[in-house]
């Protein structure tokens, strides 16, 4: 009885295969700092339990494959502001972003089909990409240069008969880098010229730092036949584990498509939905609040990265990630001795080595992935022990 | 710019694809009693929507990708009382019985690969199997004699070097049968003999009517390291849009590997789990009312049907469904008549063809699925209507 090559080739999830290693230095009394994982401390905004508590309906029945109206409407409400105007069969409620990106794989890709990624990219892409067989053609972007792309002869040197599609995350998680409208707008060429479609996962779109200009790919009219939109309510009303996410795209033939998917699993969960539409009525300022108190996190964290000798990162200027280049023979090595033999005053911190991040074999190596989602004073205090841990590791090279 | 083949080859679902008729019959102020969908109209246990008012954190934060162990421990206790001793390790919660599903194809299947199933089949499990490129190759039970299997030869002969595993419903959806112990045991020994695995879609286990002896796949000491078993809290607790499952298996290898596809999508909801544990706490006099409901509204159903010339179908002894066999030149065009032509007193019935359930071509097609899921007035009422429809349809043969 064998299992199917296509789960025993699956990498387990960089940011969650170590949680054992944790969870053994919290039973020995340890403190953790959580950097390995993007779960923001910012308090959900308290509608969305209120609105839940409020649910009069006797039955807790299915919701309708294509999410409840009064979601998909306020979720039409939020594009406006975005000067993204939508109709009601533009988009699909899903099961977080994850299952968009799932939904956006299945159907444009059979399997053996490719899709084109920069890299380091979020590590789950791969999870998703192997569990449907679908094969992510890494476009390596470096620290040094930011992350930004390679020219565009460099991205149209790995596109096949079988690339199906150009995926981004933008804000990128986990490099923190913002594409500039110069990038955007190559993308769109490729695209055009090469007949694909472009996956924009965009769930930090709030995220972005230093008034930089940010260019969703929803804006680009010329494409808009083929941007599928991937996007979450996770991140930006912290609300995680709600798992409400949409799939985008104004191709209507695509979106008949992907609705044969949410048929088949349903629903998404109709008190989780009923939360969601109150998230997207919080007001603008909410959102002002929480980019200005991670941009203070981006400063408390990078400041203090550059202190340390050895480590190399570029300044990131979205999402809540950084991808950091440190002085150690093997990062995930180094994650372990952090959680396993390292203290101060029994408190550690948990980082995600980077080479799941990456597909291209040996990159990454000697990277970690932090996630600035403490409050200052923890995030401090969590980079001033991961300093002493650097400075004290046996494979420090 | 084409779609996969994966997502165009795949059916609509033929529980939900006629949706548009009932909407248009709706907008024309019909009343329309659905009993072409599984969503019951028993009260969710209120302890549900308490337990997720109670819930205290500031954060809805992820859960853990395993399911939080209050849910766990719930389920094991549950399990419990069908002799079923199960370990943590043994259970992951999913995103109702569908993701369970996918995660066991994923888990077993390459593309190409087949997984043998007694059709008519849960018409999800085609969308399930065609969206990761998983062969359904049917093994046809008959309505004449109660959808039970046919010889253990006639089964041995589907099976080729490509099966994986062997799929049940039981009780059976659309079905309504209930599998003897000895079918039970038959299958067994085909997937010691075979080395397979067996897929046990077990959400209908309290669903067992006329005092029936029901026989679980988790029983089988001799096989338990091939079960997997697909669960929900869907039709147990009428929480369907809750969307909480599970995927149990006693073969840790396998629930390793399940575990890379619960991390790629992170987790379930949190605050459903929170609801579900209350669930799994509802005293069993709940679960025994609910069955003597369900099997008054199978009396009245079966009695209605045995009273309209023509219809060919055998009293069902488990779940919440019936395939009957109609005098009709075509379900699905019956079904759309009812809709957009047919009413009395203004109001319609709403039913599933059963051609979806198949997956054989040709048949199912004067076969239509019907959930007794409503009340037993109004599921009289909606099968006079449908008496009255079906003496009156021009498509009669």
């Amino acid at each position: 009885m064998n299992f199917s090559k296509r789960i025993t080739g699956m990498q387990s999830s960089p940011i969650r295969k170590l949680v054992p290693y944790a969870e053994a230095a919290k039973a020995q009394g340890k403190k953790v700092y959580h950097l390995n994982i993007g779960q923001p401390d910012i308090k959900t905004p308290p509608e969305f339990l209120d609105s839940i508590k409020n649910f009069a309906e006797d039955v807790i029945a299915y919701s309708t494959s294509h999410g409840s109206y009064e979601l998909i409407d306020a979720m039409i409400g939020y594009y406006k502001g975005f000067n993204m105007t939508l109709q009601r069969k533009d988009l699909i409620v899903t099961n977080g972003g994850s299952e968009a990106l799932l939904f956006a794989f299945q159907a444009l890709c059979d399997p053996g089909d490719e899709v084109l990624v920069p890299e380091p990219f979020y590590a789950n892409y791969n999870a998703f990409a192997s569990s449907v067989n679908v094969k992510l053609v890494p476009i390596t972007t470096k620290a040094k240069e930011g992350f930004h792309l390679p020219a565009k002869a460099e991205i149209m040197k790995k596109i096949t008969p079988k690339t199906r599609s150009i995926l981004f995350s933008n804000p990128g998680n986990p490099t923190g880098v913002i594409y500039t409208s110069e990038e955007i707008e190559m993308i769109a060429d490729i695209a055009l010229e090469k007949n694909i479609f472009v996956i924009a996962d965009e769930v930090y779109r709030e995220f972005v730092y230093d008034g930089l200009k940010y260019t969703s790919f929803g804006n680009i009219k010329r494409i808009e036949d083929r941007v599928i939109i991937i996007d979450s309510i996770s991140k930006r009303y912290s609300a995680c584990g709600a798992r409400i996410g949409c799939i985008l795209s104004r191709n209507d033939e695509l979106m008949a498509q992907v609705m044969k998917l949410a048929q088949g699993r349903l629903c998404v969960p109709t008190l989780e939905q009923v939360g969601a539409v109150a998230l997207y009525k919080t007001p603008k300022s909410y959102l002002d609040e929480v980019n200005k108190e991670y941009q203070g996190r981006r400063d408390i964290l990078y400041s203090k990265m550059k202190q340390m000798p050895g480590v190399i990162c570029e300044e990131p200027k979205g999402a809540f990630y950084v991808v950091a280049n440190l002085p150690v023979d093997d990062a995930e090595k180094f994650v372990i001795w952090m959680l396993r033999d390292f203290h101060v005053n029994n408190e550690t911190v948990m980082m995600a080595p980077a080479e799941g991040f990456y597909a291209t074999p040996g990159l990454g190596k000697n990277e970690v992935r932090l996630a600035y989602v403490l409050k200052k004073e923890d995030l401090s205090k969590a980079m001033d022990i991961f300093k002493a841990g650097l400075a004290a590791y046996p494979g420090r090279v």
